[in-house]
């Protein structure tokens, strides 16, 4: 029997190896990659997603799995990964898997210049096709599984294991109502919080950034940053690489986004290294995940008492830029105001931007919107829900590269990653006393610590409610988010 | 019988997209990775290996090959191309391939820093393990194959398709005599071109090596510059990427390694379109490869109009460097000194560095040299040869990349891509009389698309031999490249 248990994580090592480098050529093509070579990685994107697929649909997986029967919590734990993914592999046929990679490898470009020329029809006829394989993936998966039909919930599943849409409807029904009371609030608050003036040097961000990650644990031996159209966290173990972006007039766009690929990277170089290129070798969920990167960049990152070392730090970097004292530094942080872009966006907004997409996708799954009509889907209730109307594409349905490379069912993991920092960050400080001190001075340690000795550590060794459930000693819910929330902008816009 | 090539192509094809994966996974680890992933890139690596070698070997591959029957031109290379991988790879044991693999990823980096710290003894133990498994290698290809039962013939084959140690020994016999003549007369004469003098900033260097990867024909569309510990291409097709590096004191060092690369970049980038991802779309051969680097480099970029040209550049972007007139500078270029380092060294040393490589690398192959002699076997040969003793390990046997990477045979093809470079050079300057005029011009337009017409399209659908033989109109011969070398110097030091 240990010889059988041998043989799969055998195996399963090298898939995970393999993946690895399936998700550096995303990286690269993200970051380095030749303009003209697009189509050329289309053919080795889905190459490699070819190799990816017949080993874990390979018949040995199959034998091996139905002779193993592990006792112990770890082999437990990997062998269930495996099943799962052995189990999804047969689902979908090779050739859709592949020409999946190919489509969303090509589509990313297409996406891309679409948005610099504000060209939604340019982009429409890739997108009908993504969907069209996405929706054919979706029904795959959904046939006789567990997802019981649902192609939405199966596609989720792959992000959130064990999350339905129903259960994101509930979420985000136990959400909008306070959220929007807490944006009705503010936004009739007198108080206004000062932008930033001023222009801040790309070099001088970069560097403030490259700070920043390391005070939020980012081992740079195990990984680098770069800059990139859109800020992302590719690759595990000891090759966990970020990308930020830059705007000279919003220092805070860096800033921010580096602190948030930090908390991702931090999650996958914190799993613990017995479980390096294994199934459970990484974050367990994109909800999890992002219940790292939230609780970085925001219940951590935009503290009254961090925001005050920021502050001091972009005085000794930048110079002037307009603001003079740090509770106004801390008001303007967090600035409440309805922008049309979601990875820009205040915390209050932030997940009425998830719901507005997580609606809008599962009906265009779910066959009751076409692609056509997304893009005056989009608008429709963005005027309805922000009370704004979108001036243009890249501040619409263009702005995030989700559905162009297939992410359907992604986007509620945000939403719950928030909710999931909610949690986090109540258990969190309640075990560390000094937190707020520790802010003040910059001094991440005893979180990071803290945050790796009660989630990273465990990457995918428990299903991802029960990880939340361990490092909070309760199951998650909204509450504490939304006491946050309101307790935060409470006290900056005076309720 | 179409449909046994067609099976077959498509398999070919993913294999060379997997390939430049690979490839890609090689470039990263030079110029990307952090530094701590050196042992996760190991088994990432070893897994690409293994995947690549079950392609190569998969039993279809052979069924196929049984009934394919090719009677059409490129139809025949390819099915050729695929049987000889096919043999090869059904020689060596996946355990074997893959371990190589592994060993020779991780030893870089040991190499590098041994080299870093001028520790000899610390890369040994790495270097031991390298050679007896390119030994097992070499024994498991020569057995029962064309090269006769020698394992360095073996592993020259895959360097230089069809090529043997006593060929190389045979070519190293007709060069030495003349150009250790030539050596001799040019030490002799009292003529010594003035050395460079003042600092050359990075950024300018680079910039001006940029506008020389574009002068030889780079298509920066397709490719990339970055810098790395020792310059090099990697890729086929529409992503093909060059290193290069930057010594702030001698930028002949940033700018003719640039212009080295982009001779390996551009034939890959000149290759037919419709061979890309197949079995014949990339360089036939190390030795025609490097005979599109050398001609790049010397005999245009070393070229008394070509420094004319250059000449006026670097004024323009340096201001002063001690050297006043055109014709100063073009002795300077080509100034001749027994160095320590190949890849620095000028044209009439250069092969006498091959050379001792040849010898040295066929005796720890063959088991007539050990790892643990190899450095004062490396001294006392470097004192014969070039009169001047060894100071440090890093101007020694730790100079070059190759042997820790497992590049054991690969050495002659330098010299006899030098030897294919004076071939092409004859018959390019018969066939374009306007050619002196272009280079003082900087223009390489005309010269690059003789190169690509008559050469670089073919790829690998020609023999080596051939592929030159075709481009020249005739036999490859040491003639031309002597002739050429004595003309040349002879000029400079005036004899």
């Amino acid at each position: 029997m240990a010889d059988v248990y041998d043989a799969l994580m055998a195996h399963a090592r090298e898939t995970a190896a393999l993946e690895q480098v399936a998700g550096r050529l995303s990286w690269d093509q993200e970051t380095m990659m030749p303009r003209d070579a697009a189509e050329q990685r289309g053919e080795e994107m889905a190459a490699m997603e070819g190799v990816l697929h017949a080993r874990r649909s390979d018949p040995r997986v199959g034998d091996w799995l139905s002779k193993v029967d592990p006792v112990e919590l770890v082999a437990k734990a990997q062998v269930a990964k495996i099943r799962r993914s052995y189990e999804r592999a047969l689902k979908v046929p090779a050739r859709l898997a592949q020409e999946i990679a190919r489509v969303t490898s090509l589509s990313q470009g297409i996406w891309a210049e679409a948005r610099a020329n504000e060209a939604v029809t340019s982009f429409l006829p890739t997108l009908e096709q993504v969907v069209a394989l996405k929706r054919e993936e979706g029904q795959a998966l959904a046939s006789g599984g567990k997802a019981g039909g649902d192609s939405y919930d199966a596609m989720l599943d792959d992000y959130e294991p064990g999350m339905t849409g129903a259960e994101c409807a509930a979420m985000f029904d136990a959400l909008r109502p306070r959220l929007v009371a807490l944006r009705e609030k503010i936004l009739a608050s007198p108080r206004k919080p000062a932008a930033l003036t001023g222009s801040f040097g790309a070099d001088a961000q970069i560097r403030l950034s490259r700070r920043l990650a390391m005070v939020f644990g980012y081992d740079m031996q195990r990984g680098r940053i770069d800059t990139a159209v859109h800020p992302f966290c590719s690759g595990s173990g000891d090759d966990v690489r970020i990308t930020t972006r830059v705007a000279e007039g919003d220092p805070f766009n860096c800033l921010y986004s580096t602190i948030h690929e930090t908390g991702h990277a931090a999650y996958e170089q914190g799993v613990d290294s017995d479980f390096l290129l294994t199934p459970i070798g990484g974050g367990v969920s994109m909800g999890v995940h992002e219940s790292q990167s939230r609780i970085c960049e925001n219940q951590l990152g935009r503290s009254r008492p961090f925001t005050e070392w920021l502050f001091g730090e972009m005085r000794d970097r930048f110079g002037e830029f307009g603001i003079t004292d740090p509770e106004e530094f801390f008001a303007t942080v967090n600035r409440v105001a309805p922008g049309y872009i979601r990875t820009e966006s205040d915390e209050v907004h932030y997940n009425l931007h998830v719901m507005l997409r997580f609606d809008l996708e599962r009906a265009l799954m779910g066959g009751d919107l076409t692609v056509a009509d997304l893009e005056s889907a989009w608008n429709d209730r963005f005027l309805k829900d922000f009370g704004v109307a979108v001036d243009k594409p890249s501040n619409g349905m263009l702005q995030d590269v989700h559905w162009s490379v297939g992410l359907f069912g992604y986007f509620p993991t945000y939403t719950l990653g928030n909710l999931y920092a909610g949690c986090l960050f109540k258990a969190l400080r309640a075990d560390l006393p000094g937190l707020d001190q520790d802010l003040a001075a910059g001094e991440m340690g005893a979180a990071n610590d803290w945050l790796r000795e009660n989630l990273r550590r465990h990457g995918a060794l428990y299903g991802p409610r029960e990880t939340i459930t361990r490092a909070c000693g309760e199951e998650p819910s909204a509450g504490p988010l939304l006491d946050y929330l309101e307790a935060k902008f409470g006290a900056i816009y005076g309720f």
